[in-house]
This record gives structure tokens, C-alpha cells and sequence, in this order.
């Protein structure tokens, strides 16, 4: 017998690479954070003695999901619609705590690991790292002073700071240059960002052609298209990574391509945005490496991959479907293409040995996904987050059974209170102003 | 001390109608299964001494959710896509277990009444009198023949004598003529329904222009589009239930209006035929009262009225946003025009005294709903049916805190295996045929 702290044995596997095989009655054997085995469970019984023995039977094994384009932090103002002046509260404690309410949410619902942009990231890897959540940490840029920095050379000191002393090489974080209102900001500070992203090998990632008034702004601005000013200050290169990318044209679309620029829809809260659609068919059909991304809880109030990858589906014409195969690529994009896009598919994204242990567990047995005919396009088209019972990030299990390990939740629905409670009164406080 | 049955306290209750109120810590009280009273919890913990005392903090209790369009039995083969032949299964312990199986699923998501469409309309209604599950049975209309009739006047006959001397005056069980594939119906047998329905005085529904194909198969064997046949066969008035509604053209959508005729949305199914897209804003532009079907499990994988609500809300561009005057508009559609387009407001579709008490509590104290700024808002952008708790439907609790009472789920989920396993094996018995 072998020894393995844990052992995972569910109905059904779901490996995604190296192809999306649904293997049934399979465990995978854990040991200090990693996957070291995906095995027959009647030969895993024999073969490993575990520490953690967690039998899921009815239930299918997947890898974790991959958040590839939100804010956490504003999960706070969640349901208070994009105007809302979030911005009006940025501080080290609201990043805190916003930021723990959405890892909270992104592990009940499945998710292991996120791409932030946002102020304040040392918080976001603070928090995530004392949950226990795997990140990519956005260190945002902007020209416009905030409380994280005056002014883009001191974004860009911090970033540096940040990205060099403080996360290289750690387990759980990585870090890119996160660019916030990339149509806005002048030339300068695009190229500094690109000489910054050469010198300490980060990658870039920022909101691409999110709406058609970011896209005038530009023009006005410059004369120019977003894209063509990101062009000339050299940033199109495949260390970038698109968030949106709606409103594109053929050229742009191709260029994307040329220069293998990964994009992260975000399907609720774009479809919106964008007359209804997304450019998905137009994107693959390109060739580009597409991902999903929840938005922010402002324009879109959740942040649930389950949800994504079905307003992805959405855009699929019923005609042309083909369930098993779309779902199986759904289920790339919400995985193995996000961890590819954030650099980070030597560490996660599939169920293959070697890989680091982020993994979750969804039960089919509930009525809306019964019959089980296919688990795999059961688990894309019927299952809800809230179906996800186990979740574990390198290894280590933060959510067991429906129940969180680290988490304490009735201290994190308290801090929620206290927030409601502060939003309602400086509402009162604006309304009173004369 | 007034006795009641229950007394159901929730931290928000939610009417819907006289309008959509938003009432903090209040109670409703439940006798004889009828709402007898909304008041505020302290006042009713003072007034009201109940057999059965509901207590849940946290939670925003509402009016059932009905599901104005689907076909219930089908769900046994979810997943398998919309050209699954799902008419080789036909027969009574179908219907009977795929019935069963939605009213579980419906039930565990909010939903205490849905319209129907399917064949052996007797076993779907014995069904849902056995789970005490509210619904409007679709007595099937078609010319092809089928294991439940052989022609059209069979069709007819059966339905008026169900509709007459089974379930006329019954508690929980409307009925209503259901024409499938009403682009293919000769118009004899159109006529034959509005001769029929004016007798027995059913309201019919049908479902109207789903597809292009439906449209271009009337117009290659009549030369007409289907609306302008169901026209001249008079049935365009306001007993007329329309699901789907897709494709018309102007005039079409002005001779629904002026005919008062009610169009069930089936949001998630129809935009995947639709080109993305569903006619919402016309048709609401044009006065129509607009409800809510999930359409069925072949078409749709899974009948979760949260899903839909969010669907249709995808439909309005995030610029014209006004959040919480559009959730009560969502809600509404959910409910009151559901229960108005069925003909049942009198009996249910909102907490209002002397109605029916179809009742729903949705826990909103989990991360994804957090915080709750607006109940309204939370529940309808952010929760997932998994977050309803209890569910009632004529006063009778079938749903507790997350436990089905009345429902055996490990038999159901037995049965949902047997199905698995059968369906397994005919498609082998198909491929191995030469």
C-alpha cells in the first residue's frame, strides 16, 4: 500500500486534458498538494492507504473552475447596478472584506482560482492567501489618482514592488499588470506599463472594447480605435490578455489572432452591453483562446461560472448543436483555456498527475439533473453552483461536504450585515444633503 | 388568540400584488389552505396561535413561482438534446415518472404551478394531485395518432370528458386544450377546438411560431403563416394562450395586442432559436401581458424559473437599466401574469388575503446573495432555486427547510436510475442494429 494524504473516489472523472474524458468510477490520490494519481477506484482501494478518505458516490469530479476577468471586491455593493459609485468607499478594509465575501461565494460555487483587477492588490493576495484561494492578482494602472496611488508612475512602482519582493514564485499567487480604462489613459503610461511588463516578465491583462463609449472616448481623445493606441505602444503580444472584447471589427479580430491574445468573455454582463450578443463564433472562429470571466457583482450580481458557461451556450443556435461536444468545450474554456490564458496550465486547469490538486465535486443526485445520461453535459447544462459540494485548492479541502473548513461563516455574513447596514446610511446621508 | 394552521414569519415578504411591496419582518398566516392574513410579525406572534410556527430570519418569502409552458414528462430524457425521440417512450409510467420527476425539480425551485402540454393529460393531472402540486393540464390536441389518441376527434373527446367530469371545480387542477404543432393542423380540426372550447368554456394554448420551420411548413402546405389560420379558424381571442411568440412581424404582434391573447416567453429555450434573441421589448411595447415558461427538459435541460427571470433580464441593454423597477416587472411575469394568463389570478400568483397559500421562502443569507441591500434585487438577479427553502402550495408545506415531505426522494432518484439504465440500452440496441 501506498500512502497519500488524500484519496478522492466519485462516480464520475472528468480529466479535461490531455482530452475531456468522462471516466466513471474513478479516485484520484493526493499528496502534499498535488495530483500524483487518477486511477480505477476499485484499483485506488487496493493501492493507496490516505489520511482523507472522501467517497462521492452520484457525484462527478472535476477540475476546479477559473475566474478569468472580475473585481472581487466590489462583491459589497453587489445588486446595486454598475453606476453605482463604488469607488466612494476604496480603502484597504472594504478590499478585505469584499474580497472575502467573493472568494467565499467563487468557492461554494466551484471556483479555485480567480484573475483580479482591482486597487489595493496586496490585499486581494493577502486575502486570498489567508483563504487559501488561488489567484491571479491584477496590479491595476491607471492615470487618475486613488487611495492605492497618486499618480501612474506610482501605480507602477508598487506593481513592480509587489510583483518582484513579494509573490514571485508563491504557491498560490500570480500577478499580471491589471490596465483599468485602458481607452482613457495616455500614451505614456502605455508604453511605461509595456518597458515595466518586459522587465519583470508579468503579463498584461485589461478591458478590451468593453462598451461602444469607451471606444468614442478614444476616438475623441486620440483619433484613434483602443486597439490601434495598445498596437502602437507595443502592448499586442501574447502576453496580453483581453477582458470583453466586444465591438471588434474583422481587422481587429485578426490581429487579436496574429498576435495570440488570449480574451476572457464575461457573457452575462456583456450580452448586455453589446446588443444582446456575444462575439463568441466570430472569436473561435479566429482562432483565438477564449476564457470566462463572472464581471464584477456590480454589472453582473454573481460571480458563477455554472452561470457562464450556459450564456455561453445561449449562443450557440439550437440548430447547430452538437451537446456533447459544445459542452465539452465550455467546460475547457471555464478551465484548462483560463488557466492557459492566466500562464498558470502547468499548475492547474485539468485533472492530471503532477498538477497541483484544485478540484472540485458537483452531485448530479438532485432532481434537476437526473436522469444522469451524460455526466458531462449534465454537469454543464443542469447543474447549479450550488451543487458543487466539495471544493480543494492545491490540495487542501476548503469546502467539505456543502461546508466550509476555513471559512467562518457567520462572522462573514456579520461583516455583510455591517456593510448593508453603512450603504444604507450614506445613501441616507446623500439624500438628506440639500 | 386567533387560531391558524401556520404562521410563516420571514425577514421580508414580498407581495407582488396590489403591487409589489417590499415588507420587512412580516408574517403570513395560513388556514384551511388560504392566506387569512399579512401583517407584521409582531403583531402576528401577538394576534395568531398556530398549529405549525415557520420561523426564517434571513429569508424573503413570496408567491409561487408558475411555469406557464412546458412539458413536464419529457424530463426523464434531459440532456439528450431537442431531436431525441422521446415519442418512442410514450405511454402511461412515462408520463408518470417524468411528470414526477419535474414536479420534484419544480417544486425544489419555488414553482407551485405549471402549465402543461403532453400527452396521457389524465396521468400528468393524477400526478400532480398525488404530489399536491398546482397545475393547468394541457388536454392534447394533434392529427397524427399517438399511444393516448388515434385521431383528432379521439383527441377531442378525451380532452372534454376529463375536463367536464374529472377535474371540473378541482382544488388544484385547471384545464386547457393544448395544441401541438399547431403549423401542421389541418383546419378542420382547428375549427373543431374553438368549437369544442366555446362548449366546455377551456381556454386554449398553443404553442405559436417557434421556430422558422414551423412557419415555412404552414406556408408550403396552406400558403398562409400560422397566426393568419388560427385567425380565420377564430381562435385569436382572449382565451388563447400563445408560448413562444417568436418571429412576428409587425401586424402579428398588433393583432395579439388587440385580441388581449397572452404570450409565455420560454427565454433560455427560445433564444437559441431565435438567433440570440427574444421579442421582449415589442411585445411588451405593445401592451402584451407577458409570462414565463421553462419550456421542457429536451429543448431546455432544466425548468428553473430563477434562470429564466435572469434570461429575460438579459434582454434589456444595461444602459436603460433601472434595476429594481425591472426585477418587480421580472417577478411580476414570474407570477401574477402567469397565474393572470392561466386564468387562475383569483387563486393564486401573490400574497394577498383569500387566496390560495402558494408560498415560497428563499434563503438570501449565502455569500452570493450578500449583502442584502434590496431583497427584490438579491432575489431575482442573485439567487439560484437551490436557495428556496420551503415551498407550500394550498397551504400545505411540501418543502421544509430544504426537505421534501410529502416526496420519496431516494425512490424517485431509484426511478431516475431505472430510465438511465433503460434508455442506455435501447440506444445500444439502435447502434447495433444493421
Amino acid at each position: 500500500m501506498q500512502h497519500c494524504d488524500s484519496l478522492i473516489s466519485a462516480s464520475w472523472c472528468i480529466t479535461v486534458e490531455p482530452s475531456t474524458q468522462v471516466l466513471a468510477n474513478y479516485s484520484v490520490a493526493v499528496h502534499k498538494g498535488q495530483i500524483i494519481d487518477l486511477l480505477p477506484t476499485v484499483q485506488a482501494k487496493r493501492q493507496y492507504q490516505a489520511d482523507n478518505v472522501i467517497n462521492r458516490p452520484g457525484h462527478v469530479l472535476i477540475p476546479g473552475l477559473i475566474n478569468s476577468h472580475t473585481q472581487a471586491a466590489v462583491s459589497l455593493f453587489r445588486g446595486l447596478g454598475a453606476s453605482y459609485p463604488a469607488n466612494e468607499w476604496l480603502g484597504e478594509e472594504m478590499v478585505r472584506d469584499g474580497t472575502a465575501l467573493a472568494i467565499a461565494e467563487m468557492l461554494r460555487g466551484g471556483i479555485t482560482c480567480f484573475s483580479d483587477m482591482y486597487y489595493f492588490p496586496d490585499i486581494v493576495a493577502e486575502t486570498a492567501i489567508a483563504m487559501h484561494m488561488r489567484t491571479s492578482v491584477g496590479m491595476v494602472v491607471c492615470d487618475k489618482p486613488s487611495p492605492w496611488a497618486e499618480n501612474p508612475a506610482e501605480y507602477l512602482n508598487k506593481a513592480v514592488d509587489l510583483i518582484y519582493d513579494q509573490y514571485a514564485g508563491h504557491l498560490l499567487v500570480n500577478t499580471h499588470f491589471a490596465v483599468l480604462d485602458s481607452s482613457r489613459l495616455n500614451d505614456d503610461t502605455l508604453k511605461d506599463i509595456r518597458i515595466m511588463a518586459d522587465q519583470v516578465n508579468a503579463p498584461v491583462q485589461l478591458s478590451l472594447h468593453r462598451t461602444l463609449a469607451d471606444i468614442e472616448a478614444s476616438i475623441k481623445l486620440t483619433g484613434k480605435r483602443p486597439l490601434t493606441r495598445l498596437s502602437e505602444a507595443g502592448l499586442l503580444n501574447s502576453t496580453l490578455r483581453a477582458g470583453h472584447a466586444l465591438h471588434l471589427n474583422h481587422d481587429e479580430i485578426e490581429s487579436l489572432a496574429a498576435a495570440h491574445i488570449a480574451v476572457a468573455l464575461c457573457p452575462q454582463a456583456d450580452r448586455r452591453c453589446n446588443e444582446g450578443r456575444l462575439p463568441y463564433k466570430e472569436l473561435s472562429a479566429a482562432g483565438i483562446r477564449i476564457s470566462i470571466g463572472t464581471d464584477n457583482a456590480l454589472r453582473n450580481n454573481v460571480l458563477d461560472m455554472f452561470h457562464e458557461m450556459r450564456a455561453v451556450h445561449m449562443e450557440i443556435p439550437a440548430t447547430a448543436d452538437d451537446l456533447v461536444a459544445c459542452a465539452s468545450q465550455l467546460l475547457r474554456m471555464a478551465t484548462i483555456d483560463g488557466a492557459t490564458s492566466l500562464g498558470i496550465a502547468d499548475k492547474t486547469g485539468s485533472i492530471e498527475k503532477g498538477k497541483q490538486a484544485d478540484l472540485i465535486c458537483i452531485d448530479l443526485q438532485q432532481p434537476n439533473s437526473q436522469p444522469v445520461h451524460d455526466p458531462l453535459t449534465q454537469l454543464v447544462y443542469t447543474a447549479q453552483s450550488s451543487q458543487v459540494t466539495d471544493t480543494w485548492v492545491a490540495g487542501r479541502q476548503l469546502l467539505n461536504n456543502g461546508e466550509f473548513t476555513l471559512i467562518n461563516e457567520s462572522d462573514l455574513l456579520q461583516r455583510s450585515a455591517e456593510w448593508q447596514k453603512r450603504v444604507a446610511n450614506k445613501y441616507l446621508e446623500h439624500k438628506e444633503k440639500p
